[in-house]
């Protein structure tokens, strides 16, 4: 096993002295690179990109050849899981993912089972073997899924959906079936990131894209609750390092307290919450990733500059803090506009970092 | 003018001690109810529905018929204001509004100027007299306009938008043209809200659908900055009455603090919103008007009604509370699961509400 050459990443989410603030970036591999654009082509279509071990290295290394990322993140979807338990992904030309078999009734919920990773998910663990081997140590790579609560949501809809009328509509009507299908899925998304940390991830991220789409109490019981049996079932313990392990609820910077109490070493944060009230109500329980507003990559580089040393001078001292969007970048940015961000990171940061400084005090 | 027969609304607003909670419901005159797609068919556009003060009493007034609302709410758009300024709003089917003439250059933004309500507006001042008149002091009457922001991110866009990437721009890129034009539309939105309250309105609504977008420091500078220029404008005084005012900013709820001290009378809470912390961090500085998740009106009645007593329960004994929904009634609901929401306010509510308890203590 490769010693890593930058470990800021592990150690940011860890809470552990750093010298500078880590910085990655959602979707950062994606259609803002042209060399990304290429390879997206020569698959043919999006699944195949996805299935391609190969083409999804070739687009997980892209951004780091340009940038001073400080992770790589598995090119992947987050709708694999539901797709290896037989429902039917595709992805129709500017419609989104759709699943040609929904789960609407108990019957559809009791033909789930958990996929075993090796066998229906296996271009998914060839290629974090690859990507690992071929990042030759430079940075972490992180695995990841989308959480049970977001799971269910593609699969009960079929597709995207505004209102989640379908998924919400088993939840107020059918609480019991609406808990055995995240029962599985919490299982399966577990299962799923174990197999990662095996193949050689070196971190892992549950993204709850959707659950920021309930209730306060059907956050608690619906997404939160399977998103802690997940952590539960994680081996965050392997071959001797610890693993640390993300949960980002897009839309959920209200029950930060409920979720900083759930297992996972840091929190995604979407750009509604503030860092600095975030990192208060925290505390030292966990470590925080974000947030700049993405669609701040549209403003001049002067601009960008200013706004993320906003937001680390909001953060402020002390280790806790990995950079990043608050939610994925899109894809008409200007490639340059991201070099402006990640440099301001690595420029900007270290004085946030001075020795003594990382006992996680705010400045 | 009428005494009012019904003032729980009023008087719940302005936590004044009520027998029993009121309730209304956003988009409570719409399309759920076939008299109103009657209506709407025979005006022949959406715009033309709004346009005419007859019809728009008409449909104004068939939820009170149905239902046992506590207030009616003036039918119209948001975005008559910007119509108003000449860029020329249509709905195209299935699309959402969309204007002809969106505003991008200083140029544009100089051009602007503040509708005269009782002349560029006359629709809706009509619509609002004739509506107060066919009441006969049954209910109040809200009027209501679009937030600064909210009418800035559709005049920028030029329709509705996900990314909200133009207006973000003109933000980010040039702030200061983005004040000028929300300076402008504060002004509108207060001189429009005023004609409202002249014409009869018995309260005031200023809806910031996508305040909820910003980041927690531009939502202070761009949305809510405005938000309380507008109430500073308004004239809550009127013949003798108090008029009360509502802001709502729809993912707005890490901000309620901020918002509690921008002289509203009350907050309109989305269903993310916990209402018993939301209670909590307000204080006793304004109401609370939400906050049930719209999709719980496709569960069956009993489900209803459960949750409606969840919600009454969670913010406690004591005046200051009007029952809603957390966002717009869904176009596909069963009415007659309004009527079990409705009910259950009714029925469930009064036991918040008895003597010596609207001291506003929590129970």
């Amino acid at each position: 096993m490769d010693t890593l050459q930058n470990d800021l990443f592990l150690r940011a989410l860890l809470r552990q002295p750093v010298e500078r603030t880590p910085v990655w970036m959602m979707r950062q591999a994606g259609r803002y690179l042209a060399e990304y654009r290429e390879v997206r082509a020569r698959a043919g279509s999006f699944m195949q990109l996805c299935t391609n071990p190969e083409l999804a290295c070739e687009v997980t290394l892209q951004p780091l050849a340009r940038y001073g990322f400080d992770a790589a993140i598995l090119f992947s979807d987050i709708l694999t899981i539901p797709d290896a338990m037989g429902l039917g992904l595709s992805f129709a030309d500017g419609e989104g993912p759709q699943f040609a078999k929904p789960v609407r009734t108990a019957a559809d919920v009791a033909r789930l089972s958990v996929p075993d990773p090796e066998t229906d998910l296996r271009y998914v663990t060839d290629a974090v073997r690859l990507i690992k081997r071929e990042l030759h140590g430079r940075v972490p790579l992180i695995g990841f899924s989308g959480s049970p609560w977001t799971l269910a949501t593609y699969m009960v809809e079929g597709k995207s959906s505004k209102s989640f009328a379908k998924v919400k509509a088993m939840m107020f009507e059918q609480p019991q079936l609406m808990h055995t299908m995240l029962d599985t899925l919490a299982q399966a998304v577990a299962t799923y990131l174990n197999a990662q940390i095996a193949a050689g991830a070196d971190a892992v991220m549950v993204f709850d894209t959707w659950g920021g789409m309930l209730s306060h109490d059907d956050y608690l019981e619906f997404s939160l609750r399977y998103g802690q049996k997940v952590r539960e079932l994680l081996h965050t313990r392997h071959e001797g390092r610890h693993i640390p392990t993300v949960w980002f609820t897009k839309g959920g910077g209200l029950w930060l307290e409920a979720m900083a109490d759930a297992g996972y070493d840091a929190l995604g944060l979407d750009w509604q919450t503030d860092i600095a009230a975030a990192r208060a109500r925290v505390g030292d329980r966990v470590a925080l990733q974000g947030n700049m507003d993405p669609i701040t990559l549209y403003a001049p580089p002067a601009v960008i500059r200013q706004r993320v040393d906003n937001i680390l001078r909001s953060f402020g001292h002390g280790s806790g803090h990995v950079f990043n969007l608050g939610h994925g970048i899109l894809p008409d940015i200007d490639p340059a506009h991201v070099g402006a961000m990640v440099d301001a990171v690595h420029e900007l940061s270290p004085q946030y970092h001075r020795p003594n400084d990382h006992d996680g005090k705010s400045g």
